[in-house]
């Protein structure tokens, strides 16, 4: 089955990253554009195909390598 | 209103960074990941309030910047 996960800086955490496109947008000559902010999304193919032992195991994924979960917040789905 | 763009590399491009990601989790233990796909994903914060108007705004903003439309395709939801 197919896992997504969206990585995200924690609201609060600096974002140079979304800050140099906010910077690049209004250099292109985009108005109006008040914050942006960049994160990770990452597309898993799982030989699992129970949802729930799926979704354990991309959380573990999640905690020990694809998120610093002290900056990061990271969100699960499956498919 | 709030923006999301997905940005993913097109399927037949190397994904290096997703074959990082996959080796890496291979040698932590994880069995059963056949792919890793990995892309980005930018929120925007934008002052238009109007749906119609502000994806056409993103749209532009996507094939100025925010993705290399020869390699990366794009998705836009907005709210």
């Amino acid at each position: 089955m197919k896992a997504r996960v969206e990585v995200m800086l924690k609201a609060g955490v600096l974002d140079p990253q979304g800050e140099a496109v906010r910077a690049a947008l209004g250099s292109l000559g985009f108005a109006g554009v008040n914050g942006v902010r960049q994160g990770k999304v990452i597309e898993l193919d799982l030989a699992e195909t129970d949802a729930a032992s799926a979704e354990a195991t991309v959380r573990q994924m999640c905690e020990k390598l694809l998120a610093n979960t002290v900056i990061e917040s990271y969100r699960i789905s499956l498919s």
